[in-house]
């Protein structure tokens, strides 16, 4: 259900932005507990000037490798999940394909069940909730 | 009021995305009761790799036509709005471009009534609320 | 801590982005008492018919120079904060690059403080709170 743009340098191998796109992914499925295939994912590439970011706010060191993800999904998770998420995405950025930990910029948009249809017009989740909303209920 | 990005493969013809904007704003009127001329769209095409959806997620079949259609709107609308939205723009993009409605995702993140302004540096809404939210205060 | 995307027309020389996106941070810093270097921007340039806009609706007068400005930001600002915002950026977007008010789109999406990783895979608002949010919660 995470929607994930991808904002990034342009000019780099395809290999590259689709190394992003796994990583995230797997960093999603590890940390948000989403199943299997729920990966929706839209990478834009921007010449120098049109993805902007200070070389130094909050004591990190940018460089032209800068990465932007912004992830849009389901209210309910805790702010230990996200702090798993944060440190999932930036450990494995740093592995594949191999972006300094300081060039990785996460943003979350939180939506609701209800705000996501997937195909044919249904409201998915309203149908038939995901597994990980049920468990935050029953623990609740 | 809504903001709608659309994200759909490039190589199409111009005609092709016009017509997505196009029933994506009757949709609105229909389902939403937005009124005429609230139209604000974005459309980004992307090259392969850069439209990432998986085939199968959620039981659907997804092709190289997958469209994304992400909606900005104000808090208040209700499950069945929702979802006779959904069905709406499904329909419509079956008939014009033709798309298929399992290639049809359609997230909505909501904002509120104070967070727009349309031009002049004003808060529209704040000065003259829209018309369905005065319908739902009214009815609630 | 605002994510800012912008979305206008392609064709336009470098500085003309760079403007907007200088005052943009100018605004945020002026109205949203954000902190120097708190920038993060991303430019999208559009093709005809790909940044669609009402030309009237609202009663503006819209022209080919439309500009959309979406600003996603932490959850606490008032609706005045938010109604100088939107008039700094249209006043000074007049002077520099010189654009019309009636071509200034502006959009807000709410998130939490806990939503943001500005890199390490650290969520640093929740490791070190920004000021305007203590202030907020002292005269709560």
């Amino acid at each position: 259900m995470p929607l994930v743009r991808i904002s990034l340098q342009s000019g780099k191998p395809e290999s590259y932005g689709a190394a992003i796109c796994q990583q995230v992914y797997e960093a999603m499925r590890e940390t948000l507990n989403i199943p299997d295939g729920d990966r929706f994912q839209v990478i834009t590439e921007h010449s120098e000037g049109t993805l902007v970011a200070d070389p130094n706010f909050m004591a990190m060191k940018r460089s032209a490798s800068f990465v932007l993800i912004q992830i849009f999904l389901s209210r309910g998770r805790n702010v230990q999940t996200k702090q798993a998420l944060y440190r999932s995405i930036a450990d494995r950025l740093t592995k594949s394909p191999g972006i300094r930990p300081d060039d990785v910029m996460t943003v979350l948009t939180e939506v609701g069940l209800e705000d996501w249809s997937f195909g044919r017009g249904e409201a998915q989740y309203l149908l038939n909730p995901p597994a990980w909303s049920k468990e935050t209920k029953r623990s609740a």
